[in-house]
């Protein structure tokens, strides 16, 4: 196991322990849904076509069938198909049917005139100009019966959704959710509603813990607690027992005296084996990973900014091996740098928010945002992506090329 | 107005659907919401900082406050500080307190030394290393009272509801939902569990609007219906009356012949005035936009393909207008063809399912999905953007540079 080769009490840099996440993290069992709660979710099965798609050859549009070796120029309407009808007839030279966009053809050896191809009087047609294809769908002509029209392990959207509704695959295998339970720990803590007494600072991270599992279609437990022990074992003493399957521990640690030592101590007496201490990177350096059993826990650093840069880059990639992505680690991208960077050389790898976009030409721009210390929590107001400078990055100029992680699409 | 400067006969493009959408649709009124309930939606406010930002000086580091100006280098601890304590003394020279990070100092004129740069010796510390810094995060160092920290109009997202939760805003105004019904008509539509029968297909449209809607964070009310005007108008009796405000009112014509006129007339029928009732663009030509008072209704075409189009561009453009957006229109953006394109020359402007991703340069590239006609759904299952061609283009060789809308981030 890799987390033997490197003891606990080693840095890790931040690759590293999306990789050691990642295999910690083995996909979870797949389960059967209903469509509508099955938005967002990464099939576990692949879809193939029941039948020929379509199913038998259907009018592409609006129009009337005749026969494709009928040379006449006016017809007689001999009936009207709307699309949920199905009367197979023969039809004689000089006859048409009426037939709408996706009813299936009386029979074969027709072709379909648009209406606007027409003259249409009641009862009878006439051309007004011979149309140069015969607008039909034909069987099989989207895909034959045994095809494979979903892959394996695409997320499910909209779209695919309705392509499954189509086919009547209306309990797709998608991985479960798994469960979450999160922790805020620290005395010094209030509710975001109350006004801090001197010295205490309002808890930021519950709500952004909530709405960061929220985004990806978990629904969480959380408590906020005292630092002290005792109390917080109380609530973890039914995931200890084993009365409950918690798959994801998260912990907030306080900013009190020791609170990475209070984290650590707390899981090591629950039972989890930590595997990861202290990574080289920042903000996030003091970041716990731990597993019981098949339970991982990760132990957050106190301060919002760190929380933010941990969440989307070290539990999002458990989230995503859970899922069963294929890469589990995160899909990092190069943009061109907007402005001067000036940052000073740092050891240790540095995360920044930062906003990106797709210029008019189609490419990736980056604006490192402005922030002093992790416990700045402005540059949160408008962040739409985390920029990731190497160890040893000195200043960089505008248009420089630098690696970040894209949040969200939105401007 | 512009409805009638151009009468609704006439062939609108795509744009201008847009731009008239956007002009029916005002922003919604804001109203104030718990945290939790604020992601994903549009800021209605400005938040401005409550008070400097950090409201005391803190430490930067969990260390030992000592005087700027005391050279020594042992010192006694004299106090304790975790974050949560308020202890206010005037340190001697000789004297530290043990402070952790984010705790507020306790007096003015200090520095912090980081644990790492000193050996403890329980109550007496010895200096290893004078560092260079004074790690102390100022009073109003990240913003001061009265400073725009989150401008009006983002889309609140974790990290910005965390910034909103430490400064004790637990309420934002963010615009209301609308509420959508929806309605899908077609004799031939049977539930996607049902098997067809001759002629019949299964309804997909009824879980794409409501999965497209979900992704928006609204819950939609739904019926499908026989293609029959008494059975749907008596549905819409409570928002013809006014009983109900119906914001949104989706209408998924079926594929019987006249589907189209069926809307219309129905729309007209509760009291809508036709806007636009054909578009210069496929799919999703015949197109109807509606309005009575406030109430918009847009008419879709029966086939999956060109609702999943006419949603992301059509409904989505009335969802951004009502939000609040500053710019509603679809963000159509450019990224270069991985391969050709050998589309016949159209006089419509035609969207296609397509892929989209950035390169590891940071280039937006985009994979068209093959498909044949509006009933081919299989290009559904992977698609992620939509491809856009202008009227008249012709086949395109890998590298041309188009129009596309991403949909999402996910590979």
């Amino acid at each position: 196991m890799q987390e033997s080769a490197q003891p606990p009490h080693t840095d890790w840099d931040a690759d590293a322990v999306c990789r050691q996440i990642a295999a910690l993290c083995p996909p979870l069992e797949p389960e059967a849904v209903p469509l509508h709660q099955a938005l967002g979710r990464r099939l576990r099965q692949s879809i193939t076509a029941p039948e020929d798609l379509p199913p038998f050859d259907r009018s592409a549009m609006d129009g009337f069938a005749i026969r494709r070796d009928d040379p006449a120029s006016r017809w007689v309407v001999v009936d009207r198909l709307r699309a949920g009808d199905w009367r197979p007839r023969t039809l004689q030279p000089g006859q048409a049917v009426a037939i709408a966009t996706g009813a299936a053809l009386p029979c074969a050896g027709l072709q379909v005139i648009p209406r606007e191809f027409v003259h249409d009087l009641g009862n009878i047609i006439e051309i007004r100009e011979r149309p140069p294809l015969d607008y039909i769908r034909r069987r099989g002509e989207d895909a034959r019966a045994g095809d494979e029209l979903v892959p394996h392990g695409v997320i499910l959207q909209p779209g695919t959704l309705a392509l499954l509704a189509s086919l009547g695959h209306t309990r797709p295998q998608v991985t479960r959710r798994p469960t979450v339970w999160h922790l805020t720990t620290g005395s010094e803590l209030v509710d975001p509603a109350e006004t801090p007494g001197p010295g205490q600072i309002r808890d930021s991270n519950s709500i952004l813990v909530q709405t960061f599992c929220a985004n990806r279609g978990l629904q969480i437990r959380q408590w906020r607690l005292p630092e002290e022990e005792p109390v917080v074992a109380r609530i973890l003493e039914p995931a200890r027992r084993g009365d409950v399957l918690v798959d994801l521990l998260l912990i907030s640690g306080g900013a009190s005296v020791g609170p990475h030592d209070f984290t650590r101590n707390l899981l090591e007496q629950c039972g989890y084996e930590v595997v990861i201490a202290r990574v080289r990177a920042r903000p996030g350096r003091p970041l716990i990973v731990a597993r019981r059993g098949r339970s991982l826990a990760i132990g957050l650093p106190g301060n919002p900014l760190a929380h933010w840069v941990c969440l989307h880059i070290y539990v999002d990639c458990a989230l995503r091996a859970w899922e069963g992505a294929p890469s589990p680690t995160p899909p990092w991208k190069t943009g061109l740098l907007t402005r001067t960077l000036d940052a000073a050389p740092d050891r240790f790898e540095t995360f920044w928010p930062a906003r990106w976009c797709l210029n008019p030409e189609g490419r990736a721009l980056l604006e490192p945002l402005p922030w002093r210390s992790s416990g700045d929590l402005t540059a949160l107001a408008t962040a739409n992506a985390i920029l990731r400078l190497p160890p040893q990055t000195g200043p960089l100029t505008p248009s420089a090329p630098v690696s970040f992680l894209p949040l969200n699409l939105q401007p």
